[in-house]
């Protein structure tokens, strides 16, 4: 079974700032889709927010396993009604990977019902990650720990709901720490936030970064049958009821009728 | 110290129907805080969605430790400002308490992340909570189980988060479960969501149900001095690294710049 | 990749009692087993206490993925030795589910850290389990709920530490509930815990069983490289440091000497 | 009301090595209880393994609120008996603080129930705490971050099971990084886990690290009266069921009959 793979880049960087342009000439979203298509069982493509309802309609998170998200200067321009959307698909079983700056991403805070700030500095500094979680499918392949020599520093604290799973924790060379690779489970969807990937650097790239997402497609990737409602309440009439039993008491809802949202 | 709280109620049905009228003359808000202002150390007061600003000012949240939220067949007409101001107010450290119905509140589905759905059935059916978290504080002086012999039924699957701590798991004559009490963090603040309250039924003056809501207030209070800045996410300037660093590579921000959000 | 089993079982009741001899006249061990090789790409095998080291030599023990455990009248006859050798497979990534009465099973409670106790009723009474974790991959395929007429009852509060995920709550007829899928990690090993399974019922033949189990051991199985040292604490002498450091300050140890245990 | 500590120590390098021996001379134990000592509302005395069952009756453990432990060249040397008895005493309700080197003391793996293992260097390098839980109790106080100059490195993987809360994280000059600080619950006791403290050094006369065990042993201790059967597993007779059943179906027990552990 193919895992599809949808890689949404706000796509700012990389037409405003030469740096960026030279460094991701096909953006960044199209850096992540290329190494994820040459995995074994993945079909990525990409969607930006210039596209019309930012290339992702309901059809195209219907027929999305994995939805990758990159955004930054352009957090505020994401359209709210794109947000429910890809909020709710999650709810109903699509995997949701939040990369870097998309911390601060419409769908990840909603999806986190947090803050999700950090401390932060541009400095090209060394970061390096260690593996926290031994043998979690997220960091098969990779060392005890993976070095980039230049990136931004996040710092802790990191205004992000305790996670499922710690699976990376970066030290960074000005002193700071920082959870990199976090999992979590919203409704049917698993959801994962790896830290690394300054816009000005060319991590996208990098072998090691490059394996954690491949292997964060295929753990957030939920073969189960989507949820087809995933924010429904149904009744369960008395005469439904499991174990027999009798209405009893005052009442505020007519039996079958629907509830209050 | 006195742990200040407002009980929160939308006072739709109280003012609409007469059952509810008539079991709650001075609204299930007022029920709740009768209860809490007879506790030591705790002083309640109560707030609803008739008021300006539905009476959760951002001076009133300043001014509150813990927040206790009732509502069902008005979360609609809950403003969004009002939501986010009470959703930073928990970021920030204030205790968030929900309340049966509230699972669908705006407040708590933002905080959580997820759709926070379930089944139910309105037939006065039989309820028994059991602790799940052996001396867990929300759990002091009760029993290993207790009873309410008229109760909606909530049914799982329950979409919120996995929690912190499951406390109570609630059996249902009809022959469903529910996960019914369940603690979260949220930046600084503690939330709990407790099932038990339809108001067609005398749940909130149960001796067990006042107890485990006084003992939720308790343990959602965070003595520490309020998160003035609960969204902030700091830029930390190079040569205010704790650790000696040079700045290398090329940036997209001005050193010191304020980030994107 | 064939998933390796093997299925462990005290094999005293089927021996001792006639009632559970007829019922399982392979054994439970061999009823699971059986189901288990009918799965594509799963190979079951079996091992009773009353082999050789119980069977589960260190040889066997490296050749499994995943170990199935059932025990109930003989846990105190387990050698101390081979539960410590279990439980160091498991830190070293093999998986590990615990069935019904093996909830007292030495290796369980071992990896637990806790008292693992409960109330139980040998009474024959209805069971339902509901699936409280939406789409998780060891519900695959199940409804939302399903029933086994005649289960010994298990009560909360169930003495296990907080789980990573709760997959399944039970309803019993004569008013409990407690949580029956729930899931661990230790090391690198997955640990599950599934409540169903007295052995004076057909459990093990029933068609929902066996696909909860089932799918715990596709959840369970972790394809990477069994850690070969799971309980070494290696030092990292000051010369190998990542970052140049020189050594200050009194030191108790020589340098690469290995440390306390 | 007064919360009684129990600060245990080995006591072995103060007594057998002269640097250890004059920087604690009171012991490691007495450094620490003296601290606490100071604290309001704290009263704190010292156990050490060269007394009789190594200080820990089953009476001193039933006046103990929070048990303190630090081992590291003699954790073999501790008997398993009194093993045992802390455990089952932090089951019924005994808050435990595991210190440093305690991360491979017995009763702090049985608790864990895994490796607890971690990587090491005693170079005197630079460690720098980061608090990862905004406002927790156990940082209350502090500020974001604090350094001790010199201490021994440990770092990850650290072979514990995901904590309830990760609340300090730490930075090592020589490039590592460590969960410094982790919340447990086993039964109805609360654990913590924190790591400074290497016995070449002052650490435990740091205001910061003081502080950090003053507010653990507030937040571990749990004022609900002890269980004082925590590993007991109940029979619950059918006409003492809940709800109105019958037995049906085979059984292996006689009603009322003790059940197998």
């Amino acid at each position: 079974m193919t895992i599809r793979v949808t890689v949404w880049n706000e796509n700012v960087h990389e037409t405003h700032n030469k740096i960026v342009g030279d460094l991701y000439p096909d953006g960044i979203h199209g850096a992540i889709a290329d190494a994820l298509n040459k995995a074994d069982g993945i079909a990525a493509t990409t969607a930006t927010l210039q596209e019309p309802e930012h290339g992702v309609t309901q059809e195209r998170l219907d027929n999305t396993d994995v939805l990758i998200w990159w955004g930054h200067a352009a957090h505020g321009d994401v359209d709210d009604a794109v947000v429910a959307r890809v909020t709710e698909a999650v709810w109903s079983g699509m995997g949701f990977i939040a990369l870097h700056s998309a911390h601060f991403a419409k769908p990840f805070k909603r999806l986190m019902g947090s803050a999700c700030n950090l401390t932060w500095r541009e400095a090209g500094e060394r970061e390096r990650l260690w593996v926290t979680s031994r043998n979690h499918p997220i960091a098969a392949g990779l060392p005890d720990h993976f070095e980039l020599e230049n990136e931004e520093m996040y710092g802790e604290p990191f205004g992000v709901p305790e996670p499922l799973e710690t699976v990376f924790i970066s030290w960074f060379q000005g002193g700071e720490v920082f959870r990199s690779g976090l999992t979590y489970k919203r409704g049917a969807g698993n959801v994962f936030y790896f830290r690394p990937g300054h816009e000005t650097y060319p991590t996208y790239f990098d072998s090691n970064v490059q394996r954690v997402i491949e292997n964060a497609v295929r753990w957030a990737h939920n073969p189960a049958m989507r949820d087809p409602a995933p924010t429904d309440a149904p009744n369960v009439p008395v005469e439904q009821a499991l174990e027999p039993i009798e209405a009893r008491g005052p009442s505020l809802h007519a039996d079958g009728e629907e509830g209050f949202k």
